[in-house]
C-alpha cells in the first residue's frame, strides 16, 4: 500500500502499455477493465464475485448516486466503499454523461447544468465544483472532471464549443479537487470526431498537469475506425507517464485495439447489460444463448473458462433461464461476461509483460473469428 | 443412501413430529421447508446457496416446466436434476394448481383439464396419467397426484364435486405411477373448509395406501384459524407413519402452528417473492426494508444470523437496493428469507428432538411479538 496516487509504467510493447496504479485503497493493474456499479451495485452480481473475476477497481455513476441514495447521505453512512462493501478503489464519473443521456429538461451554461431527475422529476444543478464535491462525498478514489459530451454526428462548431467549455470546467474541477495525494482527478479529452479539436483539448488538459487523462465522447455512435483514429490523434499529445482511460468502451475488440494504441483503462456496461439480454462473451466470440441451437446443448459455454458460470452450467439451462426471463440467467451471463473481460485484460497484461502482444492480438482475433463451437 | 423411499418417525412432542425421509437422492429432515424452484430455478438464487441454507429438497412446478423447457425436452437432457444442477431430492406438484390459477380457458371434465398456456397461448391437455408421465419425464423424486383445487370461499356442493373428482384422480395417478421403490407419489386431501368433506377425502386416500399425503386447497384465501381447524380435522384420519405435506404454506407462523398439529413438510414462494418486494423475515418478525427508517441504518438485518445476507450487509444498503429496484436487493433478501425459513425448521427439529417444542414455540412467538430492533 502506498500513501499517494502513483502510476508506474512497467513495460511497453508496440503501443501497448503495462502498468500499475498504486493508491491507498489498492493497486490497479493496467490495462484494466472497470465493471460499472451504476447505483452502487454491479447489476445482478455479488461484489465478492466481481472481485473474484479479477477486478481491481469498479466504477460508480455520480448521476445515479446523487439521486439515490444521495451524496450527503452516502457521506453520512461512511462513504460508498463502506455502504456497498467494496474496500478497493472506486472511480466515479462526473455525472455529465448521464445528465445528457438520461435526464430531462437540461439547461447548460458556463456555470453548469440544470437537469430533471429521471427518478422523480426533481430539479438539480450541477457545476464543476459540485460534481467534485459530490464525488468527494461519495469517497471516490479517482474522480472525473465535469464535461460536456456531444453525441455524434454533430456540427464541428458545436463540438468545439463543448470541448472549450469542458476545458474551462477541467480547470475549475482541478481547483475544486485541490491537493489530495492519495486520490486523483482525471481530465477528459473531448473534440468529437475532429482531430484538431482533440489535439487542442489534449494540449489544454496537459497544461493542467493532472494525474490522469480520459478520452471521452467516443463510443457514442461513431464507427470503430473513427474512434481508433481519434485515439491515434489524441494519445501522442498526452503525457506518456500518466494513465489514459477510454470512457464507456467497449467490446472486447474495441479494447484490444485501444490497448494497442496506448489505452490503460476501460469501463463499460456491456458485459452486464448484454448478459441480462442473453449475450455471452467467450474466447470464441459472442454467443447469443437465446438462439434455438442451444436449447438441447448440454455443453457449457466454455469448458476451459476460469468462471463457474461458463464451465459448470449447460447452454441448455442458460437458454432456458434466459427464455423464461429468470434472474439466474442474467446473474450467470453477467458473471461469465465480466469474467471474460477480466480474463482478456489478464491475457493482455501477460502478453505485454512477455513482449508478445502482437501475437496475443493475432491469436485472440483468430479465436473470435473461428466463432462458437459447432452445434450438437 | 437407501434404495427405497422410507419415512422414519424419530420422535414426537405433543402433536409435532420429527422424522426423516430417506430415498436414493438423499435424506430429507422433517419438518422440512422446500424452497420453490418454479421454472427450474429458485428465483434470484444460486442453487448452491439454496443448499447451504439447509434445504434438503426443492420443489419444481410441473405446469411451468411442461411449458418451458417442456417435459420431453427435460427428459432428453437427462432430467431436471441434471439440467438445473441439483442432485438432491426434488418434489414436483401435479400442475393442477397452476392450471387453475395461471392459465386461461380451462375446461375440466372427468378425463382431465384442457388449458391455454399463459406463455404463448398454446392449448394443452392434462389428465392424471399425463401429469404423472410428465413428473416422471422430469425425473421427480416425490410426485403429486393431479387434483382440482377450489378457491375459497366456495359452495359446499362445488367443493364436494372437486374433492370427489380429486379422489378418483388419485387412484388413476396411483395406477399410472405404478411400483417405483425409490420414488413416491403423494395423494392430496381436498374438501375446502368443510370438515366432513376433508374427512371423507382423507379416508378415501388412506385406502389407496400411498407413500405420503398432502393437504391441499388451503392457504387459498381462508383465515388461518380455518386452515388450522382443517388440519385438526384431517390429520388424525391420515396414517400416522406416513409423511404429511401442507401445500403452499406459508408464513413462519403458519408453519409453526401446522408443525404443532402434525405437519412434516411445507413449500411456499413467500420467502423469495417477499424478498423480491423488500420484505425480510427475521427472528424478530417481518421487516419492510423499503421503510424510511432503514435509510441510514448501517446495522445488519440480524447480526446473529447464520446468513451473510442478514449479517454482512447494512439495512441502509438493502433499503437503497430495493428502492432503486436493483437485482441485488432481491438476491440478498431472498437469501435472507430462505435462510430464515430453514433456520426456523432447524430450530423446530432440534426442539422436538429435545422434547421442548412447546418452549420453542413460545420463545419464537415471543421474539416475533417483540418486533424489530429500535430505529437508530
Amino acid at each position: 500500500m502506498t500513501e499517494t496516487f502513483q502510476f508506474n509504467l512497467k513495460a511497453t510493447d508496440g503501443g501497448a502499455r503495462l502498468g500499475e496504479i498504486t493508491m491507498p485503497r489498492g493497486t490497479i493493474r493496467t490495462p484494466a477493465f472497470m465493471p460499472v456499479g451504476t447505483v452502487g451495485t454491479v447489476k445482478a452480481m455479488y461484489l465478492d464475485q466481481v472481485r473474484d473475476t479479477g477486478a481491481d477497481i469498479i466504477l460508480g455513476n455520480t448521476y445515479h448516486l446523487m439521486l439515490r441514495p444521495g451524496a450527503e447521505r452516502v457521506a453520512r453512512l461512511g462513504g460508498l466503499h463502506e455502504l456497498i462493501r467494496w474496500k478497493h478503489p472506486i472511480l466515479t464519473d462526473s455525472g455529465g454523461f448521464q445528465v445528457m443521456s438520461l435526464s430531462g429538461l437540461r439547461k447548460l451554461d458556463e456555470k453548469g447544468v440544470t437537469f430533471k431527475s429521471h427518478v422523480d422529476g426533481s430539479l438539480h444543478h450541477m457545476s464543476p465544483e459540485r460534481s467534485i464535491e459530490i464525488q468527494g462525498l461519495l469517497g471516490s478514489d479517482i474522480q472525473m472532471q465535469l464535461d460536456e459530451c456531444v453525441a455524434l454526428p454533430a456540427e464541428p462548431k458545436e463540438i468545439e464549443r463543448a470541448m472549450e467549455l469542458s476545458l474551462r470546467w477541467a480547470e475549475r474541477c482541478r481547483v475544486a479537487f485541490g491537493d489530495q495525494p492519495g486520490k486523483a482527478m482525471f481530465g477528459i479529452v473531448q473534440g468529437g470526431d475532429q482531430p484538431e479539436l482533440r489535439i487542442r483539448s489534449a494540449e489544454g488538459l496537459k497544461q493542467l498537469d493532472l494525474k490522469g487523462y480520459a478520452v471521452g465522447g467516443l463510443a457514442v455512435g461513431e464507427p470503430q475506425d473513427v474512434m481508433l483514429k481519434m485515439l491515434e490523434t489524441t494519445l501522442p499529445v498526452l503525457p506518456f507517464e500518466k494513465p489514459r482511460y477510454l470512457m464507456g468502451v467497449g467490446t472486447p475488440d474495441d479494447m484490444l485495439k485501444s490497448v494497442a494504441r496506448g489505452i490503460d483503462m476501460f469501463d463499460c456496461v456491456m458485459p452486464t447489460r448484454s448478459g441480462r439480454h442473453g449475450l455471452a462473451f467467450t474466447r470464441r466470440g459472442k454467443v447469443n444463448i437465446r438462439n434455438a441451437r442451444h436449447a438441447e446443448d448440454m455443453r457449457p459455454l466454455d469448458e476451459e473458462s476460469s468462471c463457474p458460470a461458463a464451465r459448470d452450467y449447460s447452454r441448455a439451462y442458460l437458454h432456458h433461464l434466459v427464455r423464461a426471463d429468470e434472474a439466474l440467467g442474467g446473474m450467470l451471463l453477467s458473471w461469465n461476461n465480466l469474467n471474460y473481460y477480466q480474463d482478456l485484460m489478464k491475457g493482455i497484461r501477460q502478453a505485454i509483460a512477455e513482449g508478445r502482444f502482437a501475437d496475443f492480438y493475432a491469436e485472440t482475433q483468430e479465436m473470435w473469428a473461428k466463432g462458437d463451437i459447432d452445434p450438437v
